[in-house]
């Protein structure tokens, strides 16, 4: 995962499958790229059919056309404010036969005002402002620092364009679980649900998946978790099932 | 875990056995009774040999007497607001041979301004005030409902009582994980280790042990946690190893 990486003619830009070849992905060849966390952020969306999601910094479009891949009829309409990242999504969409359900808006979450939707997701960027070295390419970086779009922003997006009993589906770094919770309580978006993504049997945590419901009243769930890597390499069969089959990933 | 129970003359309260018989815990035959909360909370303390530890609502003394039984030479000073439980904790300290090395002070630790130590612990009441029902039994209700001294009191309390670089180390509610990381930012508790405590594998965590520095600025830390019960009922060997024979739980 991903299967297989092959260089396109530009040489810029990759050709990746996802999902056990269910999904062609193009993206930069330099800079953030798209792994697993899009894979799992999407199988964890309760989404369901005729159901319309928002994805808040889709990049490419990995989550999202993960997401059109496992529930039919949904549709996803993604926020990108990398102008190159938008248009790849836009031919992704278009490659993976999904572009009357995808579409990727090229714009800034600070300043958008969208039509409500049932679901928000996102991965948001890693790092706190003026933490941790920048990688060096300009859109690598501005994938894993939060620069002024910090959490809570992006958490007060997707409270402004969540429905009532909306459900919002962060993936993030295990460290910000708690400058996650803080900034969901901070806007209102009540029983969350945390997920803890394993590497492996015993070790801590380096992603968590978190969801919560505007209007939600519920106390805070720390669920098992999944392990994504047996003891001798590979993935667990629960991760497999996801990552390659496209089973959901349920937080309820 | 209690191994046993046996009535005292008084049929007010009992004696129990806790650590596989190494201590012997009077309590109250009604109302909050020690199980293996408080076990888990003094394995998880990172006391040395000579170090002091303050207690905030130490009870009958059961998780200060554990701490003890692992950790010679070191010292716990308890503070309790109920004046029969602080009775209770010092007729144990004297019926474990600790009578120098654990006192019960009868206070509130709203108002409480004590010499600070390297080590503050925890077991706080457990539910928001005005959530959830209140036991019948008045003693019991003071362990379980914050009340007044809610969440941010305690942790308060901890912050004031702390060494630069001393550790807070609480077992709490999992549900409450965000409340009680929140505080802890709020009281500038840097450097938390969450451990989770599995009821069985599979299951969402019941607990979670929670710890942090005065001073520290690591990012947070989320432990695979430990399973406390085996699928064929008992425990698992690993918490069977910290509940009967002291050993030690780390969350470093």
């Amino acid at each position: 995962m991903p299967a297989k990486t092959c260089r396109m003619p530009d040489s810029a830009t990759t050709e990746d499958a996802l999902l056990g070849g269910r999904i062609r992905l193009r993206q930069p060849a330099q800079g953030y790229r798209a792994a697993i966390d899009p894979v799992l952020l999407a199988a964890a969306v309760p989404v369901r059919p005729g159901e319309r999601v928002i994805e808040a910094g889709c990049g490419v479009g990995a989550a999202a056309l993960c997401l059109l891949a496992r529930v039919g009829q949904a549709s996803v309409l993604g926020v990108e404010i990398q102008p190159s990242l938008a248009a790849l999504a836009r031919e992704n969409a278009v490659l993976n036969g999904v572009a009357d359900r995808f579409s990727a808006l090229e714009g800034d979450i600070a300043g958008l005002g969208l039509e409500p939707a049932a679901h928000v997701m996102m991965n948001p960027p890693f790092l706190p402002a003026g933490r941790g070295t920048p990688p060096p390419d300009a859109s690598k970086a501005a994938a894993h620092l939060e620069g002024e779009a910090d959490l809570a922003l992006w958490v007060g997006f997707a409270a402004r364009h969540l429905a009532h009993r909306g459900s919002l589906t962060v993936i993030h770094r295990a460290d910000r679980l708690g400058d996650l919770l803080a900034a969901l309580a901070r806007h209102r978006l009540g029983s969350p649900v945390v997920l803890p993504l394993w590497p492996g049997k015993g070790k801590p945590a380096k992603r968590v998946l978190v969801q919560t419901r505007k209007g939600g009243r519920a106390p805070l769930i720390l669920l098992a978790g999944l392990t994504l890597h047996a003891p001798e390499a590979g993935f667990t069969a629960e991760a497999d099932a996801i990552l390659r089959d496209a089973a959901p990933l349920p937080l309820a």
